[in-house]
């Protein structure tokens, strides 16, 4: 029998209960009330999960690191949840998880949780329901989840930031350390990898990343850079260990309290802002405001001033 | 003497003087009371400009393609403004100007105007912003804006997709149709550009993009895909034909104005969006919700009910 009663599915899924977990997600993702209630209720659960984000380019093999991260984290006895960020198309609101195929390899263990989250409707957006969903794992039993994003665009490197650790993933050859510069990645950082190793350009691609750490202002820990081949496990246990050092020093150095707080800011933020656009998107859609919009539309009247016009007749 | 006037500026802008319309474009983008002024202003000029966007992924040489294609313009007579997102750093607020150093072969050409723009505090963001300038640009006299994104981030892929036509380019190469794919451009592309055509693997993406476009729900015009080498100037007449082929059937069918109204009508969203947003922030700032905030951060209430709480309380 189905439910969707925020408290049964969360008994169930601290049970250990997939399915009751996954419509759990599914209602966070979809923003239905019953999800409104399934972030309340995981909220003030006691346990919290560690959140690791990882970004890159498209094509860097940030799916290839996850699938061996997950490997090692299990070898060493830990759970862990992955979250894969395929945002949506613009037009057919669809997810594509081509590299979801990749992650079969953990699908018949028990202590690992694998799920795609696309922008299904959800009011403040993946960057809101991401952290809510991020959250009840933790509370159904996750210590560890997994933040892989698929692209590099604002939302996602937002999202990817917010983690307590954030993994950058660059490839090697000219330009790839440059273009995670341009994309703002160099700053979010708490590791870098550079996947596919085994392809020349390492040595300039190292280098080009510490000059243009030099130039960054760091956070009070200089990320470290590792060499991976992801697809054959190289340098995995390495990006871990690289990982759990800046995990130590965020807990005890109180950066990972203060990073929690601030995210947690954001996240009010932005759930104002969600509540609020939908008042106005309610608004818009009555036919009080029909006249200005036509107006705008045959260009008798600005977007400012229309909107001016609309905010002060609520 | 420098003047901030928005008539006055418009007026001197119109006549050529480009310190008059760099201001104008800065004020835009700051989001200043005469930025808005100067959004009004431009609005109901009666010149509107042609934009077309051209997105893809990080280096896949939009550039090097747009200033190509500001050649083939200007050869055929017109005029032409480039507007380059540069999104901000998430940290640093700053826009990363490289690629512009490639656009400086236009530098001495009066019919060329170049402008990059970033986030800069505007309240709408660059998808207000960039719309205020294209129209700016086209009120003083630029009948072309082409509008180049850095990367394929949301933001950027709706500008992009926000113009009359949009270009989506990839490079040869397994992968790369499909990563177009998974970032939603494939249901937004006018054109297709296959560039860096001289190396292997261009039938095998042009396969992949015709496969694609087969599954993809068309919007009335099945995109052209052109093969070009941008930075051996081999391709563009193409690009361009492209182009002004989709320009005219958009021209004529009604798509292009129907497009213009929906823009216009997501415009005036997002701005009566910014306006209340900046209301909720005002109220955020002040000491009147520390209580809630501070109960939040401490984890004894979760940010919905803190949302809640501050929504009754306005």
């Amino acid at each position: 029998m189905k439910t969707n009663d925020p408290e049964i599915l969360f008994a169930q899924a601290c049970k250990g209960d997939r399915v009751s977990l996954a419509r759990m997600i599914s209602l966070i993702e979809r923003g239905t009330d019953e999800g409104d209630e399934i972030a309340k209720l995981t909220f003030t659960a006691s346990s919290h999960s560690y959140t690791v984000g990882i970004t890159g380019a498209p094509g860097a093999g940030k799916s290839t690191l996850t699938s061996a991260l997950v490997e090692v984290i299990r070898k060493n006895g830990q759970d862990v949840a992955v979250i894969a960020i395929d945002p949506s198309s613009p037009f057919s609101g669809g997810a594509i998880l081509g590299d979801r195929v990749r992650m079969q390899d953990h699908a018949l263990d028990s202590g690992v949780y694998i799920r795609s989250m696309a922008t299904r409707g959800h009011l403040g957006g993946l960057a809101v329901a991401v952290p809510e969903a991020s959250r009840a794992l933790g509370a159904v039993g996750f210590g560890n989840v997994i933040i892989e994003t698929v692209g590099v665009g604002q939302v996602e490197v937002e999202i990817a930031e917010e983690a307590d650790t954030t993994v950058v993933v660059v490839n090697p050859g000219w330009g790839d350390a440059v273009q995670a510069n341009k994309a703002g990645l160099m700053e979010i950082a708490d590791v870098f990898v550079i996947n596919k190793a085994d392809r020349p350009g390492v040595r300039e691609t190292r280098r080009d990343l510490e000059m243009m750490l030099d130039m960054t202002a760091l956070k009070g820990h200089r990320p470290s850079i590792i060499e991976t081949v992801a697809h054959e496990k190289k340098g995995i246990t390495q990006t871990y260990a690289a990982i759990a050092e800046h995990r130590s020093f965020a807990t005890s150095s109180g950066l990972a309290a203060s990073r929690r707080a601030a995210r947690l800011e954001k996240e009010l933020s932005r759930i104002l802002q969600a509540i609020i656009a939908k008042h106005v998107a309610q608004s818009l859609a009555t036919e009080r405001f029909s006249k200005v919009r036509s107006d705008m539309t045959r260009g008798l009247i600005d977007p400012r001033s229309a909107a001016r016009i609309i905010v002060e007749n609520q």
